[in-house]
Parts: C-alpha cells; sequence; structure tokens
C-alpha cells in the first residue's frame, strides 16, 4: 500500500499534466494556484502569498519574477511598508484566469466522479483536517481559516 | 469550502517545505520522489520513470539530467533499444535514500497524527480510488498495478 502522500502527490502530478494539455503556455506547476489568488486578492504582499499558498519566501519571489516578466502581474511597493512588494494581475492574466477556473473544475469532476456524496462529504472532512494540520506542523499555529479557496 | 485539489496542493507543499527544513540540497519537488523509486527498482527507462511518476516525457528528461549533473544517477544506453536509456543510482543517491526515507514516513506519521484507525482505512480507500481515476483519466486504463509505491 502507498502512503497518503504518494498518493496525493501523484493526483497533483495528473492534474498537472491534464492542465499542459488544455494550455499553451505552461501552468503545470503551481502558477495555476498564483492565477487563481491574485486575481480573487488583488494587491496582497509577496508574504501573505507566500503564506496562502504555503511556499518558500524565496520561491514565492521567483515564481512572480517569472510572471511578471511574462506580463501576468504588476508589483508595486507598498505604501505601508516600503520592503513590502504589492501584487496586481494584469489584464493579461485576468484574461487567462476564466479558462484556468474551467479546467480545474472540469478536472475535480472527473476526479470525483465515482464517488458518492457521502463519500466526498467524509473525504472533504478529513482532508480539512489534513491541511490544517499540515499548516500547523509549518507555521505552528491552527490555520483554518487560511484554507478557503 | 477549497476544493479537493487546492488541499492537495497545500498539503503536498507544506511537505515540500519541511522536507527543505531537513535537507541541505533541495528536495523540496519532486526529487525526493526519482530517489525513493530509483534506489528500489534500478535500471528501469526514462519512460518507465515518467509513467510511475506521471510526469511529462519532457520534464523527465530535464529532471534526470539535473540529477545526473549533481552525481546522483547514471543513465546508460538500453541493450535491447538502442533508443532507451536506463537509470541507475550512484552511490550519491544511495547514501542519500535513508534520509528521505525517514522524512517522508515522519511527514506522513505526523500529518495522519490526529485521525483513528478507522479513518485512516477509509481515506485511504478513497485516495487508493482517486489515484486509479486519475491515471485513468491521464492514460486512459485502469491502472492500479502502478499505484504501490
Amino acid at each position: 500500500m502507498s502512503t497518503i502522500m504518494r498518493k496525493m502527490n501523484v493526483i497533483s502530478r495528473c492534474e498537472a499534466i491534464y492542465r499542459t494539455r488544455h494550455f499553451e503556455e505552461d501552468f503545470a506547476g503551481i502558477y495555476h494556484s498564483y492565477i487563481l489568488v491574485i486575481c480573487r486578492e488583488p494587491g496582497m504582499t509577496q508574504d501573505w502569498l507566500a503564506r496562502y499558498l504555503c511556499v518558500n519566501k524565496s520561491s514565492v519571489t521567483r515564481h512572480l519574477t517569472n510572471l511578471e516578466k511574462k506580463g501576468y502581474i504588476e508589483r508595486r511597493v507598498c505604501e505601508e511598508d516600503k520592503r513590502e512588494l504589492r501584487v496586481y494581475p494584469t489584464q493579461k492574466m485576468l484574461d487567462i484566469r476564466p479558462e484556468v477556473v474551467r479546467i480545474t473544475r472540469e478536472w475535480n469532476a472527473l476526479l470525483q466522479e465515482g464517488l458518492t456524496e457521502e463519500e466526498i462529504k467524509f473525504f472533504n472532512d478529513i482532508m480539512e483536517r489534513l491541511t490544517d494540520k499540515s499548516r500547523e506542523i509549518i507555521y505552528g499555529e491552527k490555520a483554518a481559516n487560511e484554507n478557503n479557496s
């Protein structure tokens, strides 16, 4: 029997392959997550994004630099704290968002096809607890509110 | 309520942060999966690895080139089919494996701390079905045997 993480990683990577089949640009990795959150929460700081997505600060900087180079985001210095950068979607990112949402929903629907309503409910409940637990291990606190998508 | 995939991605990324806190070299991404499978199944082809890990062939080539450059693997032309490359772990990879296994087990144990035996069983059963379903969506077949870790 493979471990829970092995299964999660296989499912995540299959989702990534599914996305690359539907996009010309490569949104296989974590980039679709940035698109979804930056469009929904424009103007958040890099630090907030790192914490929200559970990514190291150095990785967030690298990912956002990539997105900026490709014209998907703009970063502006935060008025209240000049050391912080706030992240905004460009029109190019806003334009691609509906397709990212569609593909994400399509994958989620396909994935759950064989499950009953009751199984989905039970499964979601455990996933929610594991997500909280993961954040607790990494950030040392209960952070259920941050899990809403 | 966030989607199943959003939760899985958060958990996977928290695991990645956990790993980077324990390794000097960066095994945050998919590399720990290569270490586990290449040490367990030395001499498999690149194509087999791509399919086993659910990664595009071009990504597997990139990842393996990285691992080769850093001295973790050797690739040799397959005797039966000269177009294929077989992948073998070097001593450097074999040496790092126990630590990768330890960290992976540690994370899995921490993650499941709050679940009952019954919940783990039910959860594992659904995860197994979702893993099969993911492979079926991507590769168009039922491939339960490939999920063993």
